[in-house]
């Protein structure tokens, strides 16, 4: 395995074990049987390492937004949504410990801020991207055009991110799927 | 000024200056002038005290659901819903710190969830609270009743909960009352 490698799931570990403010970079490197001036070497600091293991590591939303995309004019609207915000909420429980971990700490959160817009990346860009796909089914005629793109892909990956926080802090008794599937129902309803 | 009082301003500025982990009850005390042993007479521990900066200290989303209950068939809908959301978002806006605080520490969390369930409390509360404002909505015909309440509740309070968290990160460049607007807007369409 690269070393590259080795360093993000040794911080993925350390993460999940101490959460972010235990996870130093020395005992990142010592997992991954590196030197810290190693990982520096594959790492501009902490934040650039965090980034990679929340888009490396974690089930990405990228596939699912193309698969959604691919899938355009095809199928049942409200199934691929359904789907869709499944992927999503299992994305926001494992990236919750990550973000709150960043927005806890604000030297860490000040990073991470002027890294995205440097990269101009952002946990923003997934509501945009869904946006576009919603505008296309639009044009198709499969979704009203009452709707606003915006701010349904606002709520439907509001919700997801929402409902992946509550479940850290309550038990909830719903089940997902019937959850999803209400949201994209309820969405997509002419 | 009532101790009790005295302690959750100090709480809340010390969670504003140094975050949750820098909070802690010493520091709290000893800003509120009073000795921990009093501190712990008044909140069992530090759950309890942020749990009371969250309940009485930030602009609480219990007056702005009255208010939206009260509203039930009066005026326009969409209106009454921007308003909510606009608040709902300045809530989560101050509450993030404070939840992202208790998130990224385990132990606190632990307590925590342990505290909610005690009280029947949680941050799930406010969505069903909203759901039935809306199911009321659909009776007197101002909801679609192919929209299902508590899904679009769901989305409501998830839009205006993301998006206070993607603030955090990004420079959103769009207004909040407009989006607030589109988001109602979509959600009540018929």
């Amino acid at each position: 395995m690269r070393t590259r490698d080795r360093i993000i799931d040794a911080a993925e570990q350390a993460i999940r074990e101490f959460g972010i403010a235990g996870a130093t970079t020395k005992r990142i490197a010592q997992q991954a049987g590196c030197s810290e001036a190693l990982l520096y070497k594959h790492f501009a600091g902490k934040e650039a390492l965090f980034l990679a293991v929340l888009l490396e590591r974690l089930p990405a939303l990228g596939p699912a937004l193309a698969r959604l995309r691919l899938g355009t004019g095809q199928g049942d609207l409200a199934a691929n949504l359904t789907e869709f915000a499944l992927t999503a909420l299992e994305f926001y429980r494992k990236a919750a410990g990550i973000a709150s971990g960043v927005l806890a700490d604000p030297s860490l959160l000040s990073g991470f801020r002027t890294m995205l817009a440097e990269r101009q990346a952002g946990p923003h860009l997934p509501i945009q991207a869904l946006a576009e796909i919603l505008r296309a089914e639009q044009r198709g005629g499969r979704l009203d055009e009452a709707a606003d793109a915006d701010a349904a892909a606002a709520m439907l990956m509001g919700a997801c991110f929402h409902r992946a926080n509550l479940s850290s802090f309550v038990d909830l008794l719903d089940e997902d799927e019937p959850w999803a599937a209400a949201i994209a129902r309820t969405l997509v309803r002419k």
